[in-house]
């Protein structure tokens, strides 16, 4: 293995975290609110321990096969995570490590779970940099680094291919470096879009910024204690709409822009999204307008935007789900494994693998009844191989299996039901953020002990990451020298 | 599609229900409970069914293709279902017919679940023939009539690969007729085995009798409102024991006879078994007796009772475990989804299935690292070829899928919450009988509404005949003539 060009890159990623905390600083300075230090601090961290990396660790070879590639991601998420947590440590606004580290996995991975209590007494600087790190976890934190760093070897494929979500990864131009680029304008200009729409419905300036923020990376941190509730129904519309458009394939916007119009309208996993969110939305809109008393226009919203919610795993919410009737909470349960669209920035299992599932049931079926039909699957126009098709439906065994082993351990936890904790560990692993009962919409984490809230913090890593990654680098045969 | 022999072989299947409910018509002179009746009305509408249809359609050929095996799986089971309901109904002990059906499926399906809120006040030939439903679903209604009627054609392979539980169907012996005769065999020695052992520990001769075809076709009826829990403790533990035992593979018992104990000793799925079986058992019982104050004797029993009545799926209980501590309870809920061995009376996803699904992420894990490693996977000894691996897989998919779809279906029942819906589903679909909360140990299934009923008797069914049979028998191009 590459040790060197492993430690190597992973302090290059901390040199640029550390880059990215000039922009809460900045927030800082504007609203003088005492957080300046704490960045200050931090940033002088990165730099010293990202160079002290960087430079004893000189690659002997630029070569990253598969598994440095999966070890660059996982370390990269868990040094970031623990970095980024040192503001809210040394600013004393969340005093408890676990608890900050906690919390910024929450934003990275843009789960959104959050163990604050009283979220309206943070300082504007930790409330920005808490929403931006979905912002920069939405996308991927090496996606970035491929797109702004120059002298990067060719065989960056393994890492991005490590951290971009869906079962394939589709380039969008031959080159990754360009690809990545790509992705991060569309990215900023879907953002800066969702923020001037906010901006003209009224929101103040510092909540669209980090509306725009939680949104575009599907994360779901809001600023006030009833989240996007006590806002316009025109800003709930524009962030319902907007977590949609997050959860749909980067692929396809660039596929706008080269007006190929076609292409779009021929996606099956788009269609696949869009048919499952209406079809839900209806479902639960009928159900609290005949069960709760809302007026028809409020049900409607509120309907959409928490299926959206749902579906693009953002987890900001408008009302407190938690009290809706029981088939409305289960197919938000349900929703919670689908996820987004491969290449969104929303996690779950994604669509793709959902649709790719359904297809090898259907072959499976027709096999059973004609043993010598050999009939190829089709997904996007395109032929899938079986390789692909058996690691889709491998990885949804490990999915479930990884799912059932995080609630068994985190039952442990006293005082917590069944409901809690399943729904806990369901939220978390697909990095939505809310759940059911006591970590409901209107409640939070802060109940569980410092060992679940680690357990919960690689429950989110695994699920952002999709599991390879960092199931990796916790076996002890890629540690052991042979 | 061959559909004259499909009606065919239902109607003798019909024939050969109706000769089996002889046995609760003696139990009915014995008790002179007043059923005596409605069975020889129920045996004569199988007499007058069964003739008539194998007399109508004479078969042109012989011929029993995968889709015929399936149809005649899913009918002959659907059928079974609908006529062992009747002495219910006729007798006035069950009314309504949906309750008897349900109770009736439950019964074949090995299940358990009960729509009875006061069991202790039916006769004694009702509480017998459905406790007799257990021991023939258990084995399974065609494997039985491939043992006892000798001209059948030599293709029934396809019927009873329907019928029989796992991965792969093992034969005994080259001839399938011996295969099946060798298995009602065993079945019926060990049954009589626990009946002895019961007798011995003071039970009464009738409650020895149901209980001990309740626990070999792990079924799980009681005839007493708190199950087993008011028997002694020697006979709770030599119910546990036997479930533990109608769990397990019965190639073993046969290998057992031919006096090859080295080729149980090598078998992975045994060990896998009891490894978790002691693995659950342990862990709940130092979670009890730590925070339930039971002796510890008492904690012991209970807890290896409760585990064995799950991964068995049997169903009985000694205690309401609904009561118990989340961490218990939670792990009850996970090895719901286990199950036995294949090839046992026991339901769930399997052990064996489970170990194949985790062999092979364990190989793709190893081809993520070693793109070019193509170690073959070993199970039992033996290679397992891909398209049995994929099978699995499949399985699986289709498994959650559906699980998934009836949670969805049964979240419609007004007044049920998540938990309770959620473990019904669970509980039906893996054959267990009981859930948590409104449908836990000491609660029953008449809350749900008929079209509920319904839903979940499918699921039982789907569940025991492993969800292949009754999909395609309710898939539309089936019966759609080309």
């Amino acid at each position: 293995m590459n040790r060197k060009m492993v430690y190597f890159m992973t302090g290059r990623i901390i040199l640029m975290v550390g880059a990215l905390m000039f922009l809460p600083l900045v927030v800082s300075f504007i609203y003088r609110d005492g957080g300046t230090l704490s960045f200050l601090i931090t940033i002088g961290s990165c730099a010293a321990v990202g160079l002290g990396l960087s430079l004893s660790f000189k690659p002997d070879s630029q070569v990253i096969y598969a598994k440095e590639g999966f070890l660059i991601t996982a370390l990269t998420w868990l040094t970031v995570s623990a970095i980024g947590a040192l503001p809210f440590v040394i600013s004393g606004e969340i005093p408890n490590f676990i608890d900050a580290f906690f919390e910024t996995v929450s934003g990275f991975t843009t789960t959104g779970a959050s163990i604050l209590t009283n979220v309206e007494g943070m300082s504007h600087s930790m409330l920005f940099w808490r929403s931006f790190t979905h912002w920069i976890g939405g996308m991927g934190v090496l996606v970035l680094m491929v797109a702004v760093m120059p002298n990067l070897s060719g065989r960056t494929i393994h890492v991005l291919r490590a951290e971009m979500p869906g079962p394939t990864m589709g380039k969008l131009v031959p080159r990754l470096r360009d690809t990545a680029k790509i992705l991060y304008l569309l990215y900023i200009v879907l953002t800066a879009l969702e923020f001037v729409l906010l901006l003209c419905g009224g929101m103040p300036m510092f909540d669209s910024a980090v509306h725009a923020l939680g949104t575009a990376g599907t994360g779901g941190f809001g600023i006030r204690g009833d989240s996007i509730g006590s806002y316009s129904p025109y800003l709930q519309w524009v962030i319902a709409v907007f977590m949609m458009l997050f959860g749909i394939n980067f692929n396809l916007y660039y596929l706008l822009v080269l007006r190929r119009f076609r292409s779009i309208f021929r996606s099956e996993e788009f269609w696949t999204y869009v048919i499952v969110v209406l079809a839900a939305s209806g479902l639960i809109c009928w159900n609290i307008f005949t069960r709760m008393h809302y007026a028809f226009p409020d049900a409607v919203r509120h309907a959409f935007f928490q299926v959206n919610t749902v579906v693009s795993t953002t987890g900001f919410s408008t009302v407190d789900f938690n009290l809706w009737p029981e088939l409305s909470k289960t197919i938000l349960v349900l929703l919670m494994f689908m996820g987004g669209c491969a290449g969104s920035t929303a996690g779950g299992l994604k669509v793709s693998r959902l649709v790719l599932l359904f297809k090898n049931i259907r072959r499976e079926l027709r096999r059973l009844l004609h043993p010598r039909s050999a009939a190829a699957i089709r997904f996007e126009g395109k032929a899938v191989d079986n390789s692909t098709l058996s690691s889709v439906n491998t990885y949804f065994a490990l999915y479930m299996g990884l799912l059932a082993g995080f609630v068994l351990i985190v039952s442990f936890q006293p005082g917590f039901n069944f409901l809690s904790n399943f729904t806990a560990v369901v939220s978390c692993f697909n990095n939505i953020g809310p759940g059911l009962d006591l970590v409901g919409p209107s409640a939070n984490f802060a109940g569980y002990g410092g060992f679940f809230k680690v357990v919960l913090s690689f429950a989110m890593l695994f699920g952002r990451l999709e599991i390879y990654p960092m199931l990796i680098s916790m076996s002890p045969s890629t540690w052991i020298k042979k």
